[in-house]
């Protein structure tokens, strides 16, 4: 099956080791965004998996390009041109120091591409699914006019479109990001998000607590959007490095719950993407309610046992988990 | 306000990783001391903070000076002269194998200093506080008529005097610590100790258990000596890699206790030293005691999850941590 | 004492940090081997240690050499020759991620090494124990001749012989396993298992759960194969960081069980082969059962705490851990 | 325009800094074989290269394959099955101490692999050019197999096929080689050798000295294999940190030598490889003689700046230096 | 004496050994910059060194006052605001293969500042120097009238002017920049250039070769804008690894000349900033002519032998190459 | 043949790469010292090597050994007790910057070792050779007498003696130095020096130039000294990073002289102890004059290439050099 994903990637640089900021003199250069996150877990998971973006035409451009053509990725529809490419710097934090982020991507060449210089009709050429994240739309009026014209293009076509809704405070404010991503979301027909983020963006506060209130956050918005499938993640910091996590999929008015893993983290960075993408695989290779989240969240976990953004879990591995212990012995 | 901190900065060698000292073919080099990590922790803090020592004139003594500067601490008053740089190597522990410090620090510079080779009058101009730990006069004869030295001229120009009792068992024993200790108490305002160097060192054994018998301690040590503030630290060592910690500050006949922290931990070494600068900068800015003991704890916290000796969150992470919930979720 | 042991020492290759066998691009190379392993613990505990070996002529075999000669086994029996070193990757899991051992060890210069190519004479001159594992003859036949060999030379000589049953799966199958090491068990006196190997390699299945039944595990492998010594190791895996381990020695009709260990896992390598030198090294120093079992198994603990194959933890560090509260404080 | 390469990749390991092979505890790993560098070159050159080998199943040969991805290579042609993952441990010299090449590469999936195993109407689908190199049929009876079926649906389609001769006296004697060597050679369209090869190897001893000699050589192998080119390499190796290298075109019976270049060595390995994968790309554009040679030795001298196997500089580069000064100015 | 220098200071990354920016997963990170390596140089030399800039109230900002701070600069008049720090990439040539920088500079929290942010009277008080380089007005319309407020209170004050011109093609063309460095000239006390700058941007073509030539350029700069001193630096690049370097004092119509040396470089960046600094600490401590120049150009020799934009030679270390042979023997 | 050195083992910390020691925050950590440098040169080269001191009983003294140990040297002599281990630093120099050591080895647990801890017995038995060089005596008082009594016993068992003069300015003068080495010179055999070493240590001014002059040299020492054999060393420093070496043996009124070398410097330190070992081991296996010369200073070029202190060139890697061209061709 082919998945279509489209936004930002940046060169991500976190000091060595658990140095600080102010300490580091050696950086780990890795490349990584929400959608090419997706977009390198469905190579992994086999699927055939483009990338459409903008990086600017020298080194580090062809770097991050290189960086998904490792794993699989298809980036023959990357366009490429001036400008420069979006940095984060990433301090790694732990116990009760959190973990820390630094924009640095104002002005990339992505965030101010032009729709008219990607060529939709290639790329849309036999696909089945189209994700996008909200972090697209939040990256500048020409982001915005972007995702809708790959929306569009998306919805003509009969191609299924995925959003994790993945609202960030860095980038916008509330105010600017609920009109634009309630908009969106005519287009979406599976909504991956959150309760903080149902509530903060979509203003839905559930009348109760517990799984019958994630129940009722996600009829909401599958209702209110006329969406077919919504997920919703469930993660508790215990510290920056314990986090405990868990998944919700409801379709068809039914709701299915994931097991709740504690995770002792190596990386913190895309665990949601690795989420996405194998939830998108296990719709398009229609596994149970039951099995999509499991599997969906079980990626998630083994995410964040990989350092990177990308998460490099195979299928197998995936599946081992969700239908194993957890115990992580020793294959030998 | 400008506080003054007299004490040996050293070069501190650790196998990287894990490794042990026999299989280490690589050292990572930093320098520290007690009283250089408050000095550190303090210009982070944003106070003005004056570090007397000694040191070689040689790279490696430009080398610690350089250490200090970088973090802000004002290294003019340091003397230069003949002599060998302290090292003390760390063998990081893990899980059940104990953190281990083997000192090859005999001879330095700064213990075979002369109290006459520093300038009184310069060092103190200004000053409104000084601080020094029990591991100075441990250091010999010559270090212990230099930390008296300063205690004097500190007490002439009405300087407030804290301490850090840190009896260091392979410095000195007990029966040399105790008479000097004791005498140099004379001079203290604030002292910083805990329940077994309370007992050891100044022989003190609480009647009770618990909160009660901590009381017990901070008065009688506070009531013994005159002191105007007594903090102790409390330390609970699940493994080399977790421990839980707390504090309590007592004055004017009342003990405020902060919360318990659960911390895996990054660096075990100074936070002790941290909890001291952040306990000297709540006094001089007239935190309340509960406020005052719970930023001093945050401080301490925090530097468990630092690299180094020295301890480089801000006043605004301490805060954060002192009221939030140290959940380490990601800054995004 | 001098104790021999005998085996395959190899090359391990582990990607640095925690990176997955896919993104890495560096190695740490250490070299290890059950047997060695037992050879280099049992040298730093003091003990004359000889491993007995065939590693190939050039330097990656010179390489392995060195390894064992740094820590004080005598390397003078190994043979050299054509061929070429064995070598296995190992992908450090995380969290619910498994380590993933990868074997590339066929054909290597020991596994086709021939029985007359060593100086049984000289090697067992003056010996007290041999050690093998069930690694050795799952490396084809003539690894199996020459483990026969060996034992029948210890036999002849009246020498103690030890046997850590150590089935691999990814080297042979239990049809090929379970007649070759039953047969062996008629040479051996001390012999080292888990339940599951019981079962599986021996099909014991205790009547009872818990502790009755280990002990009528360990009853059952004695009785069955005349044995005087039978150690039982215990392990729960909580995930791939965090594993509880215990054991048990049972000989002349009784049982000593020693205390749970719960470890943050460095390296999970070689913990086995730290038991069972530890075992041989109180068994040889006539230890009491109840010390015997407590020494190995504290032994065991902290190799999870040393990078590499080998235990690096001296007597007096086990024993420190044995009759300590294993709490990691800082030794300063 | 497409060009295939068929070869082994193997895993590279070599000792970080400058370190030997008896003192190294890190290795570098990298991924590269003679024709694989070839068509990583020529992906870098923005040619369609497909790359044809097959790898085992595992982690290894994934690992393999993405550092082909990674640099564009269409890899889709790769067969995978059971086997190992060739190695080769490189030990980098320095002055009057040689490199070193300890080759582990015996019984590895590619050289027992068959040639029915691959799909040679896809790999030959629309194919302009396929290149080989001596080493292919030094790895045994079947990779001989291979190398000639591939000669053959090569020849069949009328593809324009090159080889490069590297003699390699580790994987076969002169005995065994000539006659396959010699065999090979009427397939050949574009030969790329040296003088000493060729005097090894085909039995050529030039009766003049300097360029005359050089061209008598060439001619020789054109005239007695009925080749359209030959291309030479000469190598003047001033100490392990310093060569000389230069080339010639033979084509049409007229010679053309390119510059010389005296290089500062970073990574002396793949050369060879990335002149060949230039001269490929100058033949295939239809540069000039003099352009090509010069163009395919400014390959090679920039190929020993780079690290690793592969050749990452681009047409741009090449043809800079090709058409500049070589001084390695600061480019800002 | 009080040097003051005002200009941008950037993150400088740079792969690590000599990778290619496409083979980067670890970058080394400095900081510098034109005017802050001459304020590091200067605080190296024992000056009083006072670096006036802009940094984003960050903690990439807060690093780059750190590294200044470290070696002894004076950074109380750095602003700090909004904003992103510069940034360059470098990556190291080898041989043939140029050093390349990638510059991602744009919209700096310093090319964007104002004039008015800055506190011109606490800057100057006491100032005895103001140094500066042509990289500042290539910044854009602020930094040029920053750059030129900056001259104008120097002048006001009777403060020596120094400039080093430095025209950089990737920040400005020669148009844009000839009017502009041209009217900066007139505030200039001493400036310092070569050969080809004097070319492209003054239009300066001597009628003679050699040191005549030389002599001609420095006479003529010096004349048109009535200058005291013009200093010029010689350099033959004969690859990225070897240059050859000298330099030129041209004062009250007598020219000096230094010694040529050749070396293998280890950083090839901020060596004009090395030669500008010890000209200005030759100029100010009053050394002959030919001192001057001698000292000048043994700076930047060494420069290119420390890892950094930082040269962090001693005066004294520079005076022993000045008046040495240059072999570097061991001392010991 | 037996080989006993006699002499300080160190700890030598160098900063990563090429940084200064104000840039360094790691350190490489391997051990080396003059006689120690011998000791594993001679086991490397296969002789049976013993090598004599002490060593604190702490894990850095353990580390010692074991480096020892990894290369076949015999420790089992070494003395452990209370003290430190000396410690050298040493800065990397490149191009025009020296190498810089800065020692910090006084008051070690060696120099104030007593010559009754030693077991002269057990140390001299069955052996065949004594080396020591001045840097021993350098120690102090004790380290002298510990010397002359090693001295003493070596002779009166008919012992070969040989000395490598090794004056070293930091740890005395040439006052001091003078007569102790003269004095010990009358229990030496076989005396390494050089033309400058002569000339201050034993005022030996050669009355002409070139090879003339340096065989003047030597007859005068063997003649004063009543020696057997006098080696000289030739080294002209081209730069830090170039040297040129070459040798001359003296021996029965005839002089041999070896070829000069031109080296690209891995590591200066230790390339005179690699000579010697390399003297001893041609002159016990009766090498003609020319060869042991050659061979000698074959294994001091080939020491300059590999990284610490130890020479880990075998007896073929020399012989292969001595014999051939020095080219540094790849062997595969």
């Amino acid at each position: 099956m082919k998945v279509i994903t489209l936004g930002e990637i940046m060169l991500r640089l976190c000091p060595v080791e658990r140095e600080r900021f102010v300490q580091a003199d050696r950086f780990t250069a890795v490349y990584g965004g929400g959608e090419a996150n997706v977009a390198v877990s469905l190579a992994t998971l086999g699927e055939e998996s483009v990338f459409v973006t903008k990086v600017p035409n020298n080194e580090l451009g062809q770097a991050a390009v290189n960086s998904l053509r490792r794993y699989g990725v298809d980036t023959r529809r990357i366009v490429r041109g001036e400008g420069r490419l979006g940095i984060y710097f990433l301090e790694r934090g732990a116990s009760q120091r959190p973990d820390k982020v630094l924009y640095d991507r104002a002005n990339s060449a992505f965030s101010l591409s032009d729709e008219h210089e990607y060529d939709w009709d290639a790329i849309f050429d036999g696909a089945d699914w189209l994700h996008f994240t909200g972090i697209t739309p939040a990256l500048g009026e020409r982001a915005r006019a972007l995702t809708e014209r790959a929306l569009k293009e998306a919805k003509k076509r009969g191609v299924t479109v995925s959003c994790d809704v993945n609202y960030r405070k860095k980038l916008w404010t509330l105010e600017e990001a609920r009109p634009v991503l309630e908009h969106f979301m005519q287009y979406v027909d599976v909504c991956i998000t959150n309760g903080s983020q149902a509530e903060e963006v979509f203003g839905i506060t559930p009348a109760q607590e517990g799984q019958e209130g994630d129940i009722e956050i996600a009829r909401t918005v599958l209702e209110r959007f006329h969406l077919q499938t919504v997920a919703l993640t469930f993660r508790r910091s215990i510290n920056a490095d314990i986090n405990r996590i868990a998944g919700m999929l409801y379709q068809n008015g039914t709701a299915a719950f994931s097991r709740w893993y504690e995770i002792d983290i190596v990386d913190r960075i895309g665990g949601g993407d690795a989420f996405g993408a194998a939830l998108i695989y296990a719709l398009l290779h229609g596994f149970s309610p039951q099995e999509t989240i499991g599997f969906a969240v079980a990626a998630n976990c083994l995410k964040h046992t990989v350092e990177g953004d990308y998460n490099l879990s195979t299928a197998e591995e995936i599946c081992a988990l969700a239908h194993g212990d957890g115990t992580g012995r020793v294959d030998r």
